[in-house]
Parts: C-alpha cells; structure tokens; sequence
C-alpha cells in the first residue's frame, strides 16, 4: 500500500468536493424510487406506499480486512455485500446504498478510484443505486460505512423472531469458505513476511480465497422465495457464523432447535483444507463468518417447493424447548454456543 | 481520556451483543413510523405516501474532535445535530437515525455510555428514533457514523438547485460562533499542556463554546416556515462556512449571488472575540464552519412573513449573472471563495 510512485494523486490535493466528483462521476441512478441523489443535504427516496428497509455496516482496517492481501476492489466490492445482505435477509429488495469513507493521508486517489470502482461493480450487478455518503480523512487506516435501503418483497418483510415450533430451519449454499479463505491468506501472509520472493499459489484454493474476497450476496435466493411463494417465518444472514446466527433467531422467536450436524453444507474443498489445517469443518462451519448465506425457517407445508432448490439445505427444526442442540454425526446432543467472530 | 481505575469496564469483557444490548436499552421508539428497530438484520420504516430523506455523517477523532476538551455526551449530542440538521435543510422532518461507532481499547463501556447518554438527549430533543447502527472496533481513536432519515413536510422537499434570479438570501441565527468557540478551546489547550495546573474560567466565551461543544439543529425555522406557509426555493445548512454553502446553492442553481456584509449576522461575543483573536469576524463568518445555521433562498414576496421572525437575516440576492460577490461595507465587490473547512 506505500505508494511512492510520482504518478499518484495526494488526497490534499484535489479537496473532500473535488474527491467526491472524482469518486461519484460514473455513479448512474437507475432505480425509479431513486428521485434525488449525490450532491444535495439529504438524497431523497421515493417507496411510494412500500415500507423502507435500512441497514448500516462499519469496516474498518486491521479490524474487518488487511490491506496486505485484500485488494481495495474487492474490498469495495465486499464492503456493498455485507450491507445489501441484510436487506435481503429481511425478505427485501435493495435498492439504494449510501457510502462513507475516512482514509488516512497513505491513501492516494488511485487507491480510493480502486475501493470505488469495487463499489461500482457491486451496485451494477445487485442494481443498487449510490445516493450519497460522507468522505474525511482519519488519522490512520481506512474505515468504511456502507448504508444499505430497500423495500420488502410483496409478500413483506421477514424479522428474524417469527419461527414457530416444527418449522424446518434452511441454509442456503455451503457454509465455512469464507473463514477458511482468510485463514489461506493469513498463513501466505506469514510465508511472504518471512520470504518476501514467494510467489503463492492460490490456485487450489480458489473458491474460498474468492468467498473471503469477493463473496456474493443470496439476491438468488429471495428471488426463488418470492416466485415458489414461500415467504420464511424467520430469516437472518450468517455474517458471524451459523451458531450465532441460529442462537439470534431462536433468541428473538424464544424457541429452542435442533440442528443435525451431518446436514449443515460444507464443500469439499473445505473439508479438505480443513484437515490441511488440521481444523474441524464443522465447527469451522458453525463458527466461522463472513459466508453471507441465508439461514431461515419454513413453515413444513413449504417444504416441497424448498426441495426444488439444489442451493438449499433443510438442517434441522425449530422446537418449543428454548434449548439450541446440535445433534452430532453420532447421535448426540451438545448445546450451541456462539462462536461467531468478535470484534472486541 | 486514559482510565485506569478498576470500576471500569473493557469491552471485551462485554462483547459486541452485548455492548450494543448495554447501549440501546434504554432508547425507546416513539414515532409511528418506526415498524421495526434496533435487533434485527435491518430496521423498517413506514413513511406511508412520503418521500423519505436520508443523509449521513462521519466523524472521525483528532480530525472531527478532540476529546482533551470534547465531553463524550456533548459529542454524542453533537453527531446528532450535525446529522439531523441536513434533513432539515431539505425541509424536512427527521424521525429516525442509526448510530454506528468504531472505538479502540482505550474506551471502556463507560465512556461509550456517556457518548450514548448525550445521542439520547439528542434524540429526545428533536423526537427521533435510534433504529440501528454498528459497533465495532477500532485500530485508533473514535469514529461515528451517524445516518438521519425523515420525511419532506407536506408542501415537500427543498433542494440546493432551486434558487433563481432575485430570490431573497436569508440566514438563521448568528454566524461564526461555533469555530470561535473551537479557537478558545484550542488556546486552553496550549494552557493547560504547558501549565497542567492552570484552571481555565470559560465563563465569558460560555455562548461560543456552546455552540462548538453542544449546537443546535434548526427545526424551529422549518416550523417556522411551516406555519407561515413559506417554501424555500433553495435551502442548505452551514456546516462548512457561510461562502462554501452560499457556493454549493449558486452551482446548484447556477446563478451568482450578491451578498451584503453589514447584513451577515454576527453576534456581539464573536465581534468582541474576534478583536481579541486578532480575527476579522467577516472572515470568521464566511468561513467558520460547524455553525448548524439554515441558509436558503425566498421569493421576494415572501418578504414580509420572513422580516416576522427576528432570527432571520436577509443577506443578500441571487443574480443571473453567476459571480458571486461579497459587497463590503466599504461597497467594493470582492468575489466570494471558498475557504471553509477542509478535512483533507
């Protein structure tokens, strides 16, 4: 990140106005609810009769991401993820994103032009519009606070406290990449430190370097919802790993469930760098973050049309005894603890 | 700043859920809109018909604030105000706000809940709800991010871009206070650091640095302008300096202004301070920032319910020409730049 070349651009130079012109010049609004963006007070929205969906998300450097191996397109790129996540996670369709940034002076404009153009890519592929935000400077790394807005399907929004006794808990896609992904990049973090000439090669790892840097969010999967006319009765997305996650959603129903461990998605690759890493792939999945998968809870009835989903796996149910099991490959039951990942 | 007594708390020992259950319990939701808040993946709002407004804010320590002199509630009251006062320069009303902080080892749950005490005060103030945010830490320092949200009154939202030729300019309040108030605490500071000692008695600047450490929002002028059936052509808050927003409203609108120095408010204490300084209090007002003040644009017809409000200056007139000029008390012209606060 130490940029010494002459070509680059110090931040001092243009000015916060100047920057955010820079910055936001190949933004377009093409959401109709979008009816005043970047460069007034306030942006203004438009939901007509529909209710607001809002969504905040701070990252911040050495804290949520390491500049040494992440790069700043995919950290924009990721930063937009974990904000719009959440809307989908309330059963809703985003629509707008507002992004602040405070950049230390190590920061050229190249390197926020990067983080931007991450932004950018995001907001075409999830037809996000960027309506405004904040841009200062701090007195050391980067932090990012991305505002995600939306409307909730036609069907409404979905809290993470409406699960019911016997409903069936579901997961989409496979749990645990994005956890193994960093700790690939943290360990060839550590061989280049001590050889700064080795050249990793990543190419085995792919997928989970990839869900750790550039993960998608389940837009996908609220899709099928809506058109199999399933509406959840609970929904949350896994940012902080699936015991934590389900522990939220038993929390806020005040139910109890059982989890069986043999069902929870986990790939092969991840299985196999596990044991390279000699890590258990199922704690890896109920404790590791980041996956942006959606974890909710149906009702049995929707079952079938569930089913019809390849990406989506029945894990367990929800039942009336306030106790979270999880239900082991060899039939016994341990109590879920959050394990999910900690900030402080 | 640095605690080393024992009765306070790490965060660590609290951890992010439970920080964020310590911090919100006591803030109640009491508009209507609110559908849904703080504990879920996203907070709803229901604005029914209305069109929503949303503006957001960071505030960064050492660049934004300096908590050798800066009360912890007072700041929290601060990025409130700050945050809410761009709603109302949309003319709107602010109902709801989410609060994301970043703050390193050194705060303990003490110090975050005095900067939460003063955002309740402030909430309770101007009856908005907190909905959300984040928590999270930090490598240093403190960062807020505040995002407000409302609604436009009924006869709808007032941009920067709708001034035109002769529109009156009017200003609320007095000028300049807010970055006096900043000069006097900085002098107090280079007192304190060379004699530790030294009790500073603030007892004569008590307005100014009021205005720094606890301003205020406007919302009395939008009811103000509510009552009296008046709607702005254009409207901003002044955040950066009378000359940076008087700026923002001429691009937007693209006109030029005329503005008339003997009619810029100004306050007897920042007059008196500014000599003081050494300051000239023009200068103070164009450029100071932090102020909270309303700056919009009026029909001339609209003259005489303004001139019933003796909070509201007239200081000048939008032209088509595109110049904007400072006419001094002299009658020379000077064009007006802009030299408000830089965060680079």
């Amino acid at each position: 990140m130490e940029e010494k070349d002459q070509k680059f651009t110090n931040l001092d130079q243009i000015g916060e106005f100047g920057l955010i012109d820079i910055l936001t010049k190949d933004f377009e609004s093409n959401n109709k609810s979008t009816v005043l963006s970047i460069g007034d007070d306030a942006a203004v929205i438009d939901n007509s009769k529909e209710k607001t969906l809002i969504s905040t998300d701070m990252l911040v450097e050495g804290v949520h991401f390491d500049l040494s191996y992440f790069p700043l397109k995919h950290l924009g790129y990721k930063a937009v993820i974990s904000s719009i996540s959440d809307i989908y996670a309330m059963n809703g369709i985003c629509n707008q994103i507002t992004v602040s940034i405070a950049v230390s002076n190590r920061f050229k404009l190249e390197s926020i032009n990067e983080l931007y153009s991450g932004i950018k890519v995001a907001c075409k592929n999830y037809k996000v519009d960027l309506i405004g935000g904040d841009t200062t400077s701090s007195k050391k790394g980067l932090i990012i606070s991305v505002t995600a807005l939306g409307i909730s399907h036609k069907n409404g929004f979905v809290a993470r406290s409406g699960a019911e006794d016997n409903d069936l808990i579901v997961v989409s896609g496979n749990l645990g990449g994005a956890y193994l992904g960093l700790q690939v990049l943290e360990r060839e973090k550590q061989v280049f430190l001590v050889n700064p000439n080795s050249k990793p090669d990543l190419s085995k790892y792919k997928n989970l370097v990839q869900r750790q840097l550039r993960p998608e969010a389940r837009i996908d999967i609220i899709e099928f919802l809506h058109d199999s006319n399933v509406k959840p009765t609970s929904m949350i997305d896994i940012s902080d790993g699936l015991s934590s996650e389900i522990i939220h959603i038993c929390k806020s129903s005040k139910k109890g469930c059982n989890i069986y461990e043999d069902k929870i998605p986990i790939s092969n690759l991840t299985t196999q760098t596990c044991n390279e890493f000699n890590l258990e792939s199922t704690t890896v999945a109920l404790s590791g973050g980041e996956d942006y998968e959606l974890l909710f809870t149906i009702k049995q009835e929707d079952l079938k049309e569930i089913e019809k989903n390849p990406d989506l796996s029945i894990i367990g149910h929800i039942n009336s005894k306030k106790k979270m099991n999880l239900v082991t490959k060899t039939g016994k039951n341990i109590a879920i603890k959050s394990m999910g990942w900690k900030s402080f």
